[in-house]
């Protein structure tokens, strides 16, 4: 093993491990089974009728369009096959994750050979008839598609985008110690960077509490129309890498089937006596260690067991053998008889019975019941899934007399409550961020959990590090990889939140939008039973960047998810702690959702008290009459808000005009649940339109101070009547604000201008507005100016608070909202001061 | 280096390379220069008055915010300055990329202290005043950002988002046969994706005609508030992952300044004498290979050279060193002294004249003009970039005789073209995909510039493998290392384009996010030249995903990029051939831009001839008057469309409505430039409200048939009069429609569905008109169910042709656009047909 050239996937096989495990008669039928899938395989890509090849094949057999991939169909089996004769014999519990989910006839193969296709799809029937279904549906209009889809049994993992099957198989064995998932990673998928650095995840894996992953990197050498990197490197190079990802790799390389086979076998056997091992050593010891996971290289040929060349070109062993081997044969009668040919050299007629059963000798091959990967409920989380015991959040409440009169720290307060749920859930609940948990405040669950950390300890980290073996919290400075294991963890019947920085979570867009595919999928499925959500926190939101700048300005998360299906998307903006409580225990119970919520983690002012914040969160939207001035009759103006920053500044801007204009009559709107604002028909939250207008009225002036870019305020409003009314104020690009100072970076989203908007907005002012505005800007001026000179907002705006209490009605004799905001400072403020 | 657990940063230095190259007076000016540096790092930091502390150090002297990072900054500027000796002793072309760009103090110290910072900033002045003013404005409102912001001098990397130093350090390097990049990774940078497979760029960098990335993997040991797994890892793990990787890893590992000065400016030296001698191998042959690349290890503690304590918890060398070391320094005098007793030791009054200037023997330490890596032009590549040669495209238009009469293949044609552009361009124009070029028809352009491949190569990459150690296309399945490499090709100075399927460019939504935000703020840094626009061809669209389903439909990557500043985003959707030749040919020639072009692979009907295509770009959206049937008078509903799929179903869609409600004057307009939907003063691009009346009316109804999900754009038009006349068909997500077949995934576009809506919007035509809707659905339930049965639309809709040629006017003698539809298919059809 110390080439310096990398070698080709053809010839007796080579091996790492030695050995011959499989007796004759062993090697016999499971070579047939073998040659049963691939028949299966073909079948799928071409057939519509005539399944068993009992007649001549003619074009009318054929598939109008041929569509799927036959790639790695043969190595995915191969490695399947041989996973099998390992449970039976050692009793295992197993999952198959399809890397290359591209290949799905390899899963759907062996999920009909082992029953389980027909368990769950009792039309597609272990007979000719069954037969000839299951390859018409596969890639034709109301079937099935060519990836290992959710109605595909035993996939929790579609492989449909490249890069997350490492990551999703660790989320399904952390807390199952018992289970093996087989992983295979394709060798395209292998350059992707989620990919490449979830190999990593070893590092995170406790051999006493966790399971253990096998991952296969399948280097059938191609993939679509290039070669791969890790095929094309020196065998020395290739066997570094994995070394120095910390696994110990095992080659099975070749492609003589009886040798491949006895390799196969060998290495399997070899590896999961190894992680026996070492999960014995840990468990019988109580000390976990960070063994070196044997991990499988084979490398076959692409299109394995497919014609080496047609018309004087290379198929297997090459990129043409991708999807379609043979794409002519409807117009080509010799490729038509080629693939005839080439189908039954598999010899159907001795491995069906004549009523197209598999037949007997074979049906025995598999594991049975929920022993077949095919069949093993982890794969179909929901079913094991239990509910979590969640302590009563309301016990967990700050206390808030006054709205808007004090600040307090919403996200500590709330990583108390996650604390106590992750002590109530000390197996099946886990916190996952990159890095991020202790800067986002949710410090406080170390207490109950730590940062689950295989790496090797320094005496420092005795110093706050809050590392241990054995622990809740999940981090590694990857998105995807937390993402993936999050998703896994999920979909293999468990519960978890992930905390992220806002800007960042971008990064992970094609994740999410994935996973929101694939339970929208589950939800027409009948036998998938449904997950728990993914609950994606966002904080270090867009208005308080402090050590950063521009770069760390992204609230656009939300346009994404909101153009996925409104069956599995909510998203939730709490304006204070008390709200944030009450959001995350509403999610926490969820099921089959992605929920994204969006709270600061600074200190910011608290508007309800427990009661309050649970009756606005059960709305969902509502009006908040001691911000109020409208009395329960019509407005002049109202302003509304989503987002806690986004609050903060619109009662601002709500108090600058009741000190003002105190004859104006303000309407205030608070939204917590986004979808409350698109049409009812679009999203089962939304408002009918009697319900919008009876909050944001359909013929006044409404100013809109939005967490994130404004545009899709306008978005899910554009139906609304009076939608032309509405002004939305929200993050701009803008790159000329690039320091991370509050005022600075409050780009848009600023009382002054939220005050003057509302003026422009209300003709009926005429002369006493522009007066106003006039003064509101000048005051805007000045505390830009102090901001950019001092380097911190005044006083006055940083520690605003809200100056009316409960009161709804506005008059004289309350504080100044304004006046004392700038005693502070050096003068020449007095011009400013309330005199109307 | 046979270690089997993790080493720590501390003690007398380590090192691979032995050697003590520095005389005492070299080591003892570059210990000077260091510490010069780590003065202003801290200056940026903390100070706002007294820059030079010639006054005993006060609270008021201090920012009134502490903001920015210290962790990174001691290695970065340690690596930096040991390598200005080897640009000076060999006349090195270098420029320097920092990645962990948190760091920002060490690469502004660099360029304050080369002066560079003093000729671009003339205000930022090389005495105490300027100091005063360079460090107050570091983090504070109104000046500059704490990561190596567009504003930075040598900066094309800010490393604000972690994960592309190593893909943007090779984009530099290619085609720049002599520039050396020297490149810092962090150690939590190098946990991201994008990052961990960023290493193997490597194969697919040329010898001879590409320069040198030195990467320095600087592993500080922590992140925010964790250890990074490659410092916690077994030495030997280390260095055979880099083994693997296919790098010479060089380690520099410890404290002690003085013998890490040695240990560092023998290493960088031998690094710089390998790759001069690999280079020189290659070139003086002629025939390039893959050298096995120099790489450094550098392992030092995180906030270097701080105190390694304070109050009994560690600070260097430990997490908290990450951001402001002493954060209560305005509130504890104790630790106020302790600042300023620490930064004292660096001994300023010996570094710095008494005008406060750096003196002479240090100032002679740097390169000197061009030289400074933050003086070089590649790193404001605009200045050196050169236009491209294009062909005139159009000497390459598809014949085009009656609208809608042929199909063709539009990308095809146009990749003619692009072979072309690379004829003509071979040494600063690439394309770069994700192995996909082949998979969207763009094969061609192999003829001009094979695929760049540096790993071994097979026999059968003769049979039509486009592989060549030179070539032009640049293909790793990773969309990060492709999107990266361009991104760094762009801003040193050329040009390029990224061809990928649309569903997983959502993979690098936040790389083009932070893209836009690198050029939307270089826009505002005078002297920054602009660079090419990043120009991303996406195909393989939602509409036409043949051998792929549901996880391959996500047209939503608009939306991400419509959230961005005007000022740098352009999004275009040619409908055809020629109008995708004439965009291709403005995208390539405008600057400063992030361009997206969306057009999809398959063969589609072509409408424009060459001249009408220039036309109809040139406007960017217009009304088709071969199509229309309003004379130019007022339409009874306008049928509108962006996109190829999309107007070839509203176009199907007019004819149904001609053939069936002749009398309905239908205006049918397309749009090519997405941004012309947007009220003019949001975007430059943007149509006036009375150029856009002009084109959609403000009263009729507007039926738009729309590429991408629906909402952009009532997004874009929500201000628009007549806006809530729109009614928008697009994508939407629908799990129930997971099978890759045309008719199955039309999904929300289809054209029955299209003139139902139209029908049903038109008030006017009363029964006539629901009598018609009745005809339409029967006919649409009936190419439903020829579809579900015969796994393929029928012939009647898959080669469906604009009947009626150039005719502007409806009327009998016409071919019907239905009756032939189905004449090939089973009866019944006729009761549908034509009888208005």
């Amino acid at each position: 093993m110390a080439e310096t050239q990398s070698i080709k996937a053809y010839g007796i096989a080579r091996s790492t491990v030695k050995g011959t495990p499989l007796s004759e008669d062993e090697l016999r039928k499971t070579d047939a089974y073998m040659r049963a899938s691939l028949y299966l395989c073909l079948g799928m890509l071409y057939l519509r009728e005539n399944p068993l090849l009992r007649e001549p094949l003619r074009v009318n057999h054929l598939k109008a369009r041929l569509l799927g991939h036959w790639g790695s169909d043969a190595g995915q089996l191969f490695t399947y096959i041989h996973f099998n004769r390992l449970i039976k014999k050692y009793d295992l519990d197993a999952i198959f994750v399809s890397g290359p989910g591209h290949g799905a006839p390899a899963v759907l193969s062996q999920a009909y050979l082992e029953g389980t296709y027909s368990e769950v799809y009792p039309d597609i029937t272990e007979d000719v008839q069954g037969l000839q279904r299951f390859f018409k549906q596969f890639s034709f209009p109301g079937g099935i598609g060519s990836h290992a889809t959710p109605e595909t049994p035993g996939s929790l993992h579609e492989g449909g985008e490249l890069g997350y099957s490492i990551s999703h198989a660790f989320g399904s064995v952390f807390d199952h110690p018992n289970l093996i998932t087989v992983c295979m990673v394709g060798d395209g998928e292998a350059e992707t960077g989620p990919l490449a650095t979830s190999w990593h995840s070893t590092k995170f894996l406790n051999p006493i509490t966790d399971g253990a992953v096998i991952p296969v990197l399948h280097l059938n050498g191609y993939k679509i129309n290039n070669p791969t990197v890790l095929a094309r490197i020196s065998h020395k190079e290739l066997e570094n890498l994995f070394l120095g990802y910390g696994w110990t790799p095992y080659f099975v390389e070749g492609s003589d089937l009886p040798t491949m086979h006895q390799a196969m076998a060998a290495t399997l056997e070899h590896c999961v006596l190894e992680i026996r091992k070492y999960q014995q050593q840990a468990r019988s010891t109580g000390k976990p260690f960070r063994p070196r996971w044997p991990m499988i290289v084979l490398r076959s040929p692409k299109g394995w067991t497919a014609p080496r060349q047609v018309d004087g070109h290379y198929l297997e062993g090459f990129w043409r053998a991708h999807q379609i081997p043979l794409a002519d044969v409807a117009t080509n009668p010799e490729h038509l008889l080629l693939l005839e040919n080439w189908m039954k050299d598999y010899r159907p007629d001795l491995l069906f019975d004549k009523n197209g059963r598999l037949i007997p000798e074979l049906q025995e091959l598999p594991p049975k019941g929920l022993k077949r990967m095919s069949a093993n409920p982890i794969a179909n989380g929901g079913l094991i899934r239990k509910p979590l015991h969640i302590p009563d959040f309301r016990k967990y409440a700050l206390t808030v007399t006054d709205p808007g009169a004090d600040d307090g720290l919403s996200m500590n307060n709330m990583a108390i409550w996650m604390r106590d749920v992750i002590s109530d859930n000390l197996d099946n609940f886990r916190l996952f961020g990159p890095d991020e948990t202790e800067s986002n405040k949710l410090g406080e669950v170390y207490k109950a959990g730590k940062k689950v950390w295989m790496g090797d300890f320094f005496d420092e980290d005795e110093d706050g590090g809050n590392l241990a073996f054995g622990g809740r919290v999940m981090e590694i400075l990857s998105e995807h990889t937390v993402e993936g294991w999050l998703e896994g963890y999920v979909l293999s019947g468990r519960h978890g939140v992930l905390n992220s920085y806002e800007p960042f979570i971008h990064i992970i867009d094609s994740m999410v939008n994935q996973h929101c595919k694939w339970i929208e999928k589950c939800l027409e499925v009948e036998w998938r039973a449904k997950v728990s959500s993914l609950n994606i926190l966002l904080t270090a939101t867009v208005w308080r960047q402090d050590h950063n700048g521009f770069t760390h300005q992204d609230p656009g998360f939300l346009d994404v998810v909101a153009n996925k299906s409104p069956e599995v998307v909510r998203i939730y903006l709490p304006p204070d702690g008390n709200s944030l409580l009450s959001v995350m225990d509403h999610c926490l119970k969820s099921v089959n959702y992605v929920n994204v919520i969006v709270a600061d983690k600074q200190n910011h002012l608290q508007f309800m008290d427990m009661d309050e914040a649970i009756a606005h969160c059960t709305k969902g939207v509502g009006i908040w009459e001691w911000a109020s001035t409208d009395n329960d009759q019509e407005p002049d103006v109202v302003m509304a808000s989503c987002g806690d920053v986004s609050t903060a500044e619109a009662l601002a801007a709500t108090a600058l005009l009741r000190e003002f204009l105190p004859e104006v009559k303000v309407r205030f709107v608070n939204v917590v649940d986004l979808f409350k604002l698109i049409a009812h028909e679009d999203h089962p939250h939304g408002l009918t339109d009697k319900e919008y207008t009876a909050i944001f009225t359909d013929d006044k002036p409404i100013i809109f101070n939005f967490h994130s870019y404004p545009w899709l305020v306008h978005r899910l409003t554009y139906k609304r009547p009076g939608s032309q009314n509405i002004h939305v104020r929200g993050y701009k690009e803008k790159g000329n604000i690039d320091t991370p100072l509050e005022l600075a970076i409050r780009n848009q989203t600023d009382r002054f201008s939220l005050a003057m908007d509302a003026i422009d907005r209300m003709p009926k002012l005429h002369n006493k507005g522009s007066g106003t505005r006039e003064r509101l800007r000048n005051l805007q001026i000045k505390a830009e100016a102090e901001a950019f000179e001092n380097g911190i907002d005044p006083e006055a705006i940083r520690n605003w608070k809200w100056p009316y209490g409960k009161g709804p009605t506005a008059g004289a004799g309350v504080a100044s909202a304004v006046t004392h905001l700038f005693s502070g400072s050096s003068g020449g403020q007095k011009e400013f001061a309330t005199s109307e």
